[in-house]
């Protein structure tokens, strides 16, 4: 199969296509060829470098969305987004990169479809940022997407467009709502969700890290690990179950900040937990606090999507797949 | 206060600019200058012509937002859209009228914002067709939109465009989604609707009315009188208990096409009702089965929105208004 991967070089599109190379295409089927796509150009994953052809390109720039398609890829896994914060600081950038870009790539397919009946699969990687509080205590599935922020309004309008392109028989869509991908490898960054991953990745590493909010707050998390395992789910299962309704919140582990804590503890011991350095931030607390802290994911669980259900399975995919199992 | 009314030559539109030169401006404010815009040349309103400028115009041309919003209308009423029919035929004409146009008028009046900090208030005519079924028994203000047409899809995305706009200051803006009008004045028309209102209007006429549906058919419905009414109140309220959910569902009568034929039977007589001959139509059938039936429309109403709470005020609505009282 020919598989199409945007945001190819961003941290779930690197991890996406090194299990490529690992555990070959979604459902078991060999990949034939590799198109990766990036703002800056993505590298090709060790073992399918043959078969890869990695561009940097500005995905919102007129004909890169043609160009994409021109091999008629089997399979789009659309992951380019502009991130949280640079969409609210940029008005035009992340309307031109999460909305137009996106629709660009639906047109192209769209006339591509006219022109010689193309219908590929096509998974997006939406967010839970599609919903604003004031929420229930378990956010259903039938739960309407109120967005506060640009960011999350822009994810809200890809799943109906989405949704109405696989209606028409465009493309084979499915929209998967991730969870706040916790742990998160690297460097700790300046998100406001950043001390989520940092307060367990820093200490596993002798680290210390700053912990700027209460450990009341709860949140809802997922391991990249479970994030590349929704993406080839979805690449891979029939469809057809999910009627009109394309958009799916992905399941994940409902936490608190003190339950991830007691995780560490549990994996690394108490000598781990005491490099977390208490440093109140009103601001963050002020932003965190308009986020989802819970799902019932259950469309998602009876669809065959899994993710970790205790906050101890999410340190220790970071301790095996970062850390070579070694604390 | 100067308002700019799109659509202003459907039924709608001319409907709100009579009522202008009825009752005044929303709130009872008067109106210096009145700005109509549609694709065929709207007419001004008897009362106001001196201070109307009537404008036929294609609203997704280049630079006729800019011209819209020129003279900064204090409100701004957008009601001009391709309706459902037409926007699933033609996918382009759809996206193009229904969202481009819609978005490149919110961007016009954000270059404005950012010029002089003009920030008018805007009322968007939306529709249920954001809601797409299965549908619970009564549709609750927090169910999620997964509508089943591109129109519902491009409303609904509107919504959300709205929502973002608003919170970042740009317009102080409101969407409605109205019911099903009933009884629409006029001649019998094509859409797969025209039947809620023809059962009603042609027997007051003394004419045959086709009906191709089941007696069971239930649906969602308010007079043009009451969707004028939402249109006045959304203009003149102040939006801040709103805060960022700026989208409602409006107030309606949830009748089946039993109590609508009972309704008619009251006011004028089982004369009117032999009017109506049974043809069913299973395609018509089809379609209709997708719609929502019944709302709790509890915040529009908590924030004074009003509607017939029975089909006989809806008969007798269209009674007075369309034809001077006399059956």
């Amino acid at each position: 199969m020919h598989i199409l991967v945007t945001g190819a070089a961003g941290m779930l599109g690197r991890k996406l296509t090194e299990s490529f190379s690992r555990i070959g295409g979604p459902g078991g089927r060999p990949i034939d060829a590799l198109t990766l796509v990036d703002a800056v150009e993505p590298q090709a994953p060790p073992g399918l470098a043959g078969r890869t052809v990695a561009r940097a390109a500005d995905i919102a720039a007129a004909g890169v969305a043609e160009a994409m398609i021109a091999g008629r890829p089997d399979l789009v896994v659309h992951l380019a987004a502009i991130v949280s914060g640079e969409a609210e600081a940029d008005f035009d950038k992340g309307y031109r990169i999460n909305l137009d870009a996106t629709r660009a790539l639906f047109d192209a397919i769209r006339a591509a479809n006219s022109a010689d009946g193309y219908r590929p699969r096509l998974v997006f990687a939406s967010s839970i940022a599609v919903f604003g509080a004031p929420f229930p205590d378990k956010i259903g599935d039938e739960f309407f997407t109120t967005p506060l922020t640009s960011y999350g309004t822009q994810k809200a309008i890809v799943e109906l467009l989405l949704a109405d392109y696989s209606r028409r028989g465009v493309f084979d869509g499915i929209g998967l709502r991730l969870p706040t991908i916790c742990v998160r490898p690297g460097k700790p960054n300046k998100a406001a969700s950043g001390f989520f991953s940092s307060i367990v990745r820093e200490p596993l590493a002798g680290l210390e890290a700053v912990l700027p909010v209460g450990e009341d707050v709860r949140h809802w998390h997922a391991s990249p690990r479970s994030a590349v395992g929704f993406l080839h789910h979805a690449a891979a299962m029939d469809l057809s179950a999910l009627g009109a309704r394309r958009n799916l919140t992905m399941p994940g582990c409902s936490a608190t900040v003190g339950d991830e804590i007691a995780a560490l503890e549990r994996v690394a011991g108490p000598k781990a937990s005491a490099l977390i350095r208490r440093e109140p931030d009103p601001a963050i607390a002020r932003i965190v606090a308009g986020w989802p802290c819970d799902f019932d994911a259950r469309r998602a669980l009876a669809l065959g999507f899994r993710a970790e259900t205790s906050f101890d399975a999410i340190v220790r995919a970071h301790v095996e797949d970062e850390l070579g199992g070694r604390i």
